[in-house]
């Protein structure tokens, strides 16, 4: 038996990684930390994380836990993993949680943002970070056609096809669209997701910013609940999981 | 002889890159774009940059110019060298220039940011593109260090040892720190700058916004014109070219 319960809040790039969790044996990054782990308490560790990110996808504030009898000082583990750990993971916090705490059964809700980088030309430093869009994307209707996801609705239109959730109603409590400089953020943080549903929300988004949808199509899309209607699901390396939620929902 | 001068205006992420310039055998920036540049017009070309920037330096501005007898339209070159060229390097702009354009000498100015990320941890999205300082910075002294760089003095100090400049002496007519998130930024534009100069003004900021020096030591530093005096060089992957200026100064 484990008698201590570790938190960690992990930041990530996803670039080199096939997502969360290991499919078709390539490298995970729950793998990666998992192996540091092992490497720092001798123990084989079970890490639960919040969020499966797919393959591609970034993360600043995946959370992640796993049961330990080690005497190391919970704040600890995150400077002692750092040293382990290749560069493109880092351990941002790590906190000592009762028995009970369960990185994904315990969480009341998540955020996200998806970057768009919205210029004529490609970007060498933002590649692999935003989801390049030539055309100027019109940011006042994307955030008109945002502020329809706010509330409770069957999102049965914004899920992909490989989703097995039951219920596809899910609550969405901020829903925003920002400039800064050349990229457009959609950030965006409800009590779950959907698989994909970030993705898709944000390929939508883009149609209603280049003029292929209009805004006020959004209610429409979520009561036909038709994935065709949605728009295209955005990819992977323009979407981040920023924080996860728990208790009262307070922030991390 | 080639009856035509393009220029290029080139953004590159300098992550996997000896640097614009080859050395030793190492890939260099300028080779991968000279190499697309023949593969597109089958001539050989000597392709002039802006700036060499050092392996790790990244380049939002930098400028590169050469002559060819291509038909090609001049503003089709970015477009047609990008289907060439790895993601990590992006022409921006192509134009023509007239036949006595050369992108150094014909250069009257420059500007660079150096980005630190400031934070008790390491981020895994921003390694290779700024120097992790886990101690917090004071930015107000910072901006009190980097306003005695301005105007003219002899950099002397300021420069690495294998500079071959036969002056010391350089016009600042930018030099400014700000605080974005987690980063903290200076900005500084000159006439000309020497080898490393940015790198060790930076390194000398830095110094100054943990507490080392005060900011008042730098009019000291510069008199001393002793290179151990300043702060060390700080690394080269915080370091991004933004812009080049010709003629009258004036932006690109």
């Amino acid at each position: 038996m484990y008698e201590r319960n570790i938190k960690l809040t992990i930041e990530y790039d996803g670039t080199n990684y096939h997502g969360w969790q290991r499919q078709n044996n390539a490298i995970a990054v729950q793998d990666v930390v998992s192996n540091a782990i092992t490497k720092l308490t001798k123990e084989f560790v079970n890490l639960t994380g919040a969020s499966r990110t797919d393959a591609g996808v970034h993360a600043k504030g995946q959370v992640a836990n796993f049961k330990t009898n080690s005497k190391i000082p919970a704040e600890k583990f995150a400077f002692a993993l750092n040293t382990i750990l290749p560069e493109d993971i880092v351990i941002r916090k790590s906190e000592e949680q009762t028995d009970n705490f369960h990185s994904r059964f315990s969480s009341c809700g998540k955020k996200y943002e998806y970057i768009f980088y919205n210029h004529a030309m490609p970007s060498a430093l933002n590649r692999k970070r935003a989801y390049h869009i030539f055309t100027t994307m019109d940011i006042e209707n994307m955030q008109i056609a945002a502020n329809y996801f706010l509330g409770t609705h069957d999102f049965e239109a914004f899920r992909a096809s490989g989703c097995a959730a039951e219920s596809t109603v899910r609550t969405i409590n901020h829903s925003q669209v920002y400039k800064k400089e050349e990229l457009i953020v959609f950030e965006v943080a409800g009590n779950s997701f959907l698989y994909n549903m970030v993705r898709i929300m944000a390929g939508t988004l883009y149609y209603v910013g280049v003029g292929k949808f209009s805004p006020h199509e959004i209610p429409l899309i979520l009561q036909s609940k038709d994935r065709r209607r949605a728009g295209k699901t955005a990819p992977p390396f323009g979407l981040y999981l920023l924080q996860v939620f728990y208790k009262n929902c307070d922030e991390e």
